[in-house]
């Protein structure tokens, strides 16, 4: 085959009547105690969550402002306009202490509408985060044998975590949502036997050999959008979907279903997703492949033992609506 | 500010008629040994490179492909037209010897093509890498009292790299090129003195205070497509821009300019290339801000110490085309 | 005050009779399937900890070799008594398959032993390893409302675990155990309030104000020996003492102490050890702290928003025996 | 064979009379401007490197400091005579705009002795850096087609750099360097032919394939220690080694031999370093390998396809002194 290499417009919104052009700041941490808790949250059959005491809230935020008001910033090297990215850091940690909600979401619209609110040469904003999670842990209860969650000492988790991402342009006059996400990312999770890889194309390129029942261990990034973007808010819990539950329909899914494939598999939790939670519009998926290799499968009844793979990682993005609910 | 939030189409490429479905292998890193050297590349006044020896070409490479007869391995488990990602790096190794290039976006296309070529249930794939560059060492010359770099001993580099990344599309039976970008990443650059940051917005938010002259350490990736994307391949050295001839403009701008912002010195920057190479398209910057605190400023002359920036970090993401070009 | 610089020896290990020469293999990623559960061990009151299923039993293991047998392979080139390092990753992955114990320490000496069996030319081994840890997830129980651990998919945690090392050396033909550290690593803990740090040195290099109550965020490493190595390995689940019991240990010390610095609270934690486990001959600790700076204290209660801390990180390092819990 | 367990002393340096107890900062970057330069240094047939303008000095400092005067802190939670790390900070920033001298040793040795003259509860203090190293950068000459080192833009470099530590006691008032080793980290080299591996231990754990000739990747750390230690400090250029030369040395033996082990190489490199500076009294390497596996070896000529090793790594550690050149 060859390629007819007709002329192309490269990276299309780059030649387009409109450049790419946007700064902000990243990577700010910030941390407030004594939140307020996530309270009356719906549940499901697959996860025990249903809140939080918001003891230690924590993100990690990234804000990006747009507007054509900051242009002379680099043609002209004229800062008239430019709101410093340090000013930026020093405007969400200051709002994080005026929040009175309780989710990661209802937060990143509240500091980008404030972004909007005071500086008027910002014409759009995307405030994104990766909430810093902390994990309750137990200590003997005062009077028995049991135990119970401090409410003092906490665990700073880097297992998987929520995701939120909001995009906010000013219309008229008006702020408007013009993107959301919300995820939970960093699931890893390996399912001891109970998955097959069979049946694929089998050619000269092909040595990986076809396993009926294998380790399966996959990295997980689980992302969704609500039909009306407000409900991600949290305003409303019953409207409200947890990344803790998410999580737990991925781990319960995973139990349950013999799947041929990691596309597979993630299909089966989209369902599922999808069938919980009637506000979703989509749900979608970032997966990655780390199974280890068998070295030995000699030992008695189930056991084995197995390496690491080597680096080059298999990976699915894939998303879904209501649309592939329906055809079930 | 009140957001009103109007009903949107959430993550419009997941909510449309066309859901986000592909899989591929990242992390793919590919060493040949004795590759094409590259020649006659056109050469520039703020340059002295003219070329490479090829003796070591490394890539990490990373394939997406697309295809609607992939679906059925997600929604019933069905792996007849799968691919596995583990032949997929075993095509990406062979090919590797196949071809008889010069350059990281040749090989690109070239895989791709093959890939295309080779299974018909790939509507599209994308192909992109981060080159592995190896500097070259002096050793000293067999008859004298000088050096000569070694065509043995090549050193690893972990400082900044080349880019590239193709889009093919099946077209009618045809491979077309829809995008193309070529890059040099992971630039980190300091400039002692010769730079300022007056004029921005004083608000309740600042604390940082106007320095007339800072010394600015910036990091930086750098990309660009090309008017007619065939010229990105190399096999008209005349025609194809090497990365290390930008990273050594944007060497040499940064030397030559007193900038009052990262933004303005990155627009410096974009001119400089597009006045160099007609036959670029565009020009976009990714930059990030690491400029050091000042400790102490009483020493003698220009002396001073400085520490680590806290951990949040200021960044800019900015593209110009030969429109910014044609206003100068 | 000047310096008095006498000649000195150096890095004394290096400049005496004995040079260093040893080589090995590290990031031996081991991952065992169904191995023996770890039963019957002797709980404490601080922990619910009773014992691990050992459905995924994974370690990264590190060996080190010694021998003048190995001298020729540095100082001739030549290679006769040299076991390459990829067949001692051979050797390490086939012994994880005949280990029939339930601990890391267990495995260590097993194949450590093994290697001295199988290689005369090795005068003394070191092996020491991570454990790679798997968390329990719940699920649904079959018939109920409750959840109960899935024994099928298990979450590879990122967080704390356990460390163990294991020198031995070839004595008079029988192999000794010349020294032993079991641990657990990678603690990262936060305590809302009830921790101070005052009373320290004010003087001309103080900038930090005291804090009668502070948010205190550590990450920590507690190293421990026993008096008999031989309790190290597990073999009698009531003289072992395991990593999970000593976290919970520092859990509920840290939930119970008011410190006054992280120096007082790893004491405390040590005596607490101590105390527990009189198969212990001594408790080391590794601390860092990690505390958040404040940026707003103007809020209701104790609410408060805190932000990162810069990079630089004070570190405690501290070792406790017997005689420490003696003069309580 | 069976492990004869008689009760060891552990972690020798715990169990005995002596604990471990120190504390102290870590990752102080620090950076200087305008700096001394490094001048009159003695070159070496090897390198070209005869001194640096010093125009950024950059370290990553550590300090650890002891004393018994510090026990109350951790026993009884008196800081009475605690230095908090954040002012071990404030002291170290301070020090690096009063130090005149010119390389990272000196500049060890003068905040060390600082701290000892400073704080008479400190008996013992360790210094140790990583240098920040940062590479010229050609720009055009003003009057010419040549191009001239930048003396405002550079590189931060992520290759290989310097590394010092020094260790000073307090011996009856007066302070004494006990411990000094300089080095050089972090090489990353690969030799596209020219070493071999052959001849080594084949055993039923043996699966590596002898080679007469591989593609070699050495990652690699040199240290050394002087017979003087004053020598380390850079007062008198003639008598100190840069660790640049060093770096360059690694490089040339590298280039000219023809090595059957990584082993073979560094027991090279060791010597020609112990010639080339009789000052030195002994040198010790710490080496990864990570040469690449073959993929095709059916190219044209030396070419070849080759892929990442898995992440098991293998490791030497050696330390050579000026015995081992008499030998020779």
């Amino acid at each position: 085959m060859t390629a007819q290499q007709s002329p192309v417009d490269g990276d299309a919104p780059d030649s387009g009547e409109q450049r790419t052009m946007n700064y902000g700041k990243e990577n700010v941490a910030v941390y407030r105690t004594y939140a307020t808790p996530l309270e009356d949250v719906r549940t499901i059959p697959e996860s025990s969550f249903d809140g939080r005491d918001n003891v230690l809230f924590g993100l990690d935020v990234r804000v990006q402002v747009e507007g054509e008001e900051f242009l002379p910033s680099f043609s002209e090297g004229d800062n008239t306009k430019v709101v410093a990215t340090d000013s930026m850091k020093n405007f969400i940690l200051h709002h994080a202490g005026e929040y009175d909600g309780a989710t990661l979401e209802g937060f990143l619209e509240f500091v980008g509408l404030a972004f909007l609110d005071t500086y008027s040469q910002m014409s759009a904003v995307e405030v994104s985060a990766d909430e810093i999670r902390f994990d309750e842990l137990p200590v003997p209860e005062d009077d028995g044998d049991g135990y119970e969650a401090s409410d003092l000492v906490f665990r700073v988790s880097d297992n998987e975590s929520g995701y939120g991402s909001i995009s906010l342009t000013r219309d008229d006059g008006t702020a408007v949502i013009t993107d959301q996400t919300s995820g939970v990312t960093g699931l890893e999770l390996v399912k001891v036997k109970g998955s097959s890889f069979t049946g694929y194309v089998q050619d000269e390129y092909t040595t990986l050999p076809e396993r009926e029942d294998r380790t399966l261990y996959i990295s997980l990034d689980i992302f969704w959008s609500y039909d009306d973007p407000e409900d991600a808010l949290g305003e409303d819990p019953e409207q409200y979907v947890p990344s803790e539950q998410v999580r737990d329909i991925a781990h319960v899914v995973f139990d349950e279903v013999d799947s041929n494939s990691i596309q597979d598999l993630i299909y089966q939790i989209g369902l599922r997703v999808l069938e919980r939670y009637p506000q979703l519009a989509s749900v979608r998926f970032e997966a990655n492949n780390r199974t280890w290799l068998s070295v030995r499968d000699d030992l008695d009844g189930d056991a084995s033992v197995l390496r690491e793979p080597p680096a080059p990682t298999g990976f699915q993005q894939f998303s879904m609506d209501r649309g592939d609910l329906d055809e079930q």
